[in-house]
């Protein structure tokens, strides 16, 4: 009791994120031999019959550290947080059916702004057909914290883990990447000219698709879909939500393989080439390690190249390799660089 | 975007706790009929087969709030955090099986406290045989949160919600009342020894029991596993958070009934009447309304007296009556007072 701290303490920045994550649960056991995979996925995963298998995730948000109430909508902000989970449940192929969402609040919020911060979180749940099934409601003495914890199913043969890719699969990712975070590059600069002169509107012309894209992502269930009505089962699956490099890797880590993608190959949007010459920062990192895309990186094996060719909103990014090969990307101009991982680390901020 | 706030708006201490959930989730539709109870119990319950349902809670805890670092040690906090989920598990007579933990932390925490923490979080999975599912971890502006979502299991047929009390049921409370408020009121007691003279060792001599109480509760799977022996199903169930007059009222209100509760039966360790003498405050309002005890309160059909009678940690506490007659406590003295809840509304802080 009252004890002073003492010297030699280590402060939570030298771990990060996931090194923090590793480190306090390296000890845990898994007791039930229902659960199929306990830390370490997009979700984890245990079965609830002979054939049905949940996965289950969880997500913090933080005001100040995920989102910015000076230009993200309550809305939105409901609509994001229950989305990014419903990400992680997609990316196992599974389909999710519940979430529950606690906040914490500081006195600075009224009841209206949490009627629409509800909104948000309802059109999600209309949306994708899930349940809120729970949740807890705090003061907190600064700010804005949500936490959702989302629930899906599946057949327990349909899981994909991010170990499961296999030599010369190839490599695909939905939709487009980069797009967040020129989306959210726009709204900080529109955020700093606002400070400085309250008197100016912000300007988003022509700017809609990667805002969009920062302020109201959407979960690929369309895309799980697709793929099972085309008899594609990818062999390992994750979500974009760190940026491609970052989940390449995890992807490759756990799968003990390397890869190699093509930098003219990657999607990317006209937009983000626009805000990248806008702001001077080089599109292929935007797409690289903006993160917040919440797209799907999948592997397929080889034999499946014709009909994912085919396949609308689905890009074929690149193939996987042995391990030894590494994780690269073949530039524009045919040089190979190694993929660095450059996702978030909060506890650097 | 950059919107101003208006005038006219609701600050939410004005709807409570409570009445912020029950006004944000009154329009949220059930899509799924597998969910069997949504919002409105200790826990939501989905089915996943033809026999078997799930359960799944979720809680928040604040500091500042709900914890105070200055005295609650971090591997405490690590177990409570845990605890009071399970608690809500076996309060709908299911078996939790799976939790997961996410903390958001300021920069002035170390490796080593969360060490601690996770520690107790892992000491709780052992002793309570749940498996720790996944978690996230974010920086935070100020201080620690932590969010649990714990999930359980049980047969449709044995899940028992808040709603079920029938007229002449007898109320039984597991354990006793009122000693975690009491640990409380000891250890804030000595923080102000303590932060008025450093040098002043705290003096918790004879408070061993509701100082643990309060750091370091259990959840009552004990008395799940024996009123299930003894064959014994209560009809309606909650446990005791927010204190045993809070939770008697959900109870009645669920279940459209009135209570009758006797205030020489309520059992209250001989460390709380210690306590209260000393602090000036009437041991049976701590009993009522001090929250945190995490016993279970249920009713069973009066046939089962004998049965409960004999059974070691369970005290018959009263009756249910009809709704008309109200929710009422007979004093020692013999008058009747209606019971109210004062529980905590910590928006009102």
């Amino acid at each position: 009791m009252f004890e002073e701290s003492g010297e030699d303490l280590t402060p939570i920045s030298r771990l990060g994120e996931f090194g923090l994550i590793e480190h306090m649960t390296k000890e845990f056991v898994v007791h039930n031999p229902a659960v199929l995979m306990g830390i370490g996925d997009d979700a984890a995963v245990y079965a609830v019959s002979d054939t049905t298998a949940h996965v289950v995730t969880t997500d913090l948000l933080v005001e100040g550290v995920h989102f910015d109430l000076r230009y993200v909508p309550m809305k939105h902000l409901g609509y994001k947080a229950v989305v990014v989970n419903l990400s992680d449940i997609y990316a196992m192929n599974a389909k999710p059916f519940g979430i529950t969402v606690s906040v914490a609040l500081s006195s600075r919020f009224t009841v209206e702004a949490m009627d629409e911060f509800y909104a948000g979180v309802q059109i999600a749940c209309d949306h994708y057909d899930v349940d809120l099934l729970g949740g807890d409601t705090s003061s907190s003495r600064t700010g804005m914290l949500v936490s959702v914890t989302a629930i899906g199913s599946a057949n327990k043969s349909d899981i994909v883990y991010r170990s499961g890719a296999n030599e010369h699969d190839l490599l695909c990712v939905s939709g487009d990447l980069g797009a967040a975070y020129a989306g959210l590059q726009v709204l900080e600069r529109e955020k700093e000219v606002y400070l400085k002169n309250p008197a100016l509107q912000p300007d988003l012309v022509g700017r809609d698709y990667v805002v969009g894209r920062q302020l109201k992502p959407e979960a690929r269930g369309d895309i799980i879909r697709i793929l099972r009505e085309h008899g594609v089962k990818p062999s390992a699956m994750i979500d974009v939500s760190d940026g491609l490099a970052s989940d390449l890797l995890h992807i490759c880590k756990k799968s003990k393989k390397g890869a190699t993608i093509y930098e003219d190959k990657l999607p990317i949007d006209h937009e983000v080439l626009l805000v990248a010459e806008d702001m001077k920062i080089a599109s292929l990192a935007m797409a690289l390690n903006g993160g917040e895309d919440y797209e799907l990186l999948f592997t397929v094996p080889l034999e499946f190249y014709d009909k994912v060719k085919a396949l609308k909103g689905i890009t074929i990014i690149g193939h996987i390799v042995e391990e030894i090969a590494g994780v690269n990307l073949i530039t524009a101009n045919g040089s190979m660089v190694a993929v660095q991982a450059q996702g978030w680390n909060h506890f650097k901020d």
